[in-house]
């Protein structure tokens, strides 16, 4: 296995063809070709060769992959066959939907507590999931055996909140602030920037007719206003 | 201007710039250099100064930039100057959180209603949204100059209604639906696939001791449970 060279675009593509997978077994297929794979699910079946590739031999020349054994290592390699428990620190609207996002389960992640500091809030449940005490994040950390922190926050407390995360050992984060976050390079820090990809969408709209977000001339004609 | 060669990345990247200048701004800072922006946001000056260029000569030698005039021009750019009326197809948790999420306003986009198929649910207001029928879609689009549409639907309701949504004339489609959808080359779809992120933080945790996000060891020094 060449884990070591994965880049996280990779693991980004191995995470939709479980997904794909997934959506075949589902529906009672038992092998699947790269070729159908990517024609089905509007991927590129190169590159589908290429990652798994990477992680092995999974594919019968003539035959394709066999759905079952092949959801199996993407589980492996993806770490999804182990529960991960997660907290979620900002009881808004944000974060009380996030802890009813069903993605979450999907991959195996449990949400084991909300964080907030509004003593309104502390010692309700949203979903099942209590709210505690932002000042006891430490030890709730600890107990609850959390290893993947979700940041809901403003994005002017989002920084310390980071800071208060590591502190108490956490290495995984995911953050909704949309602020570009600074963490340890041991700390593996995803941003997920709403304002972000809104502004890349208002550059669409702005741009004169014709030009589509790669700068060509679009294939399909459509109006633009 | 070359705007026809800008890739997303560097759009991408202009916007977490007016972000930070509107902070320095916010702060009473009149001007800056890429390298004190870089090093107080955690940025690359040499990346700052190339995306700039290809906008135009917006820095005066020694000096840096003038907060006022490239937030201005990078507002332009973005086309942040102009409203853009946004429409959230599902009302459920996330649906509704987005409803109110102030990231929409700080990208001057306007979230003009909702869309459901829960008659429970039709003729209700979030945040002073109504939420209305999506069999009256169409029409409510037209009615109320929506350019932009947001899917909030599970999964397997998410291409039907990207059909409807692109039918309706809209071009520009924010995707938080966990399937990759297809749309025709001419229409701006970012998909915000949470699950995917989640996959890359358990891949993260799940790989052995002393490898990053990168594959290289990390340098600092931390504990991985």
């Amino acid at each position: 296995m060449k884990s070591e060279k994965i880049s996280e675009l990779t693991t980004n593509r191995l995470s939709v063809y479980l997904r794909c997978l997934n959506d075949l077994a589902a529906a009672g297929e038992k092998t699947v070709s790269s070729d159908k794979l990517a024609k089905r699910f509007h991927l590129n079946s190169a590159q589908i060769r290429k990652d798994l590739a990477n992680f092995g031999e999974f594919g019968v020349r003539g035959v394709g992959y066999t759905i079952e054994t092949l959801c199996d290592h993407l589980t492996k390699i993806l770490g999804l066959n182990k529960e991960h428990r997660v907290c979620i620190i900002g009881a808004g609207r944000l974060g009380t939907a996030l802890a009813d996002y069903h993605g979450f389960k999907k991959a195996n992640f449990t949400v084991a507590a909300l964080f907030d500091s509004d003593t309104k809030k502390i010692g309700k449940k949203v979903g099942g999931v209590v709210i505690f005490d932002i000042k006891n994040f430490a030890s709730a950390v600890k107990r609850d055996k959390i290893e993947v922190a979700v940041i809901a926050v403003p994005a002017e407390f989002a920084q310390a909140v980071l800071e208060r995360i590591v502190k108490a050992g956490i290495k995984a984060v995911m953050n909704f602030a949309p602020i570009p976050l600074k963490a340890s390079c041991d700390v593996k820090l995803k941003t997920i920037d709403l304002t972000t990809s809104l502004e890349s969408l208002s550059y669409f709209l702005a741009k004169p007719l014709g030009e589509n977000n790669l700068g060509v001339k679009p294939k399909v004609k459509g109006r633009r206003k």
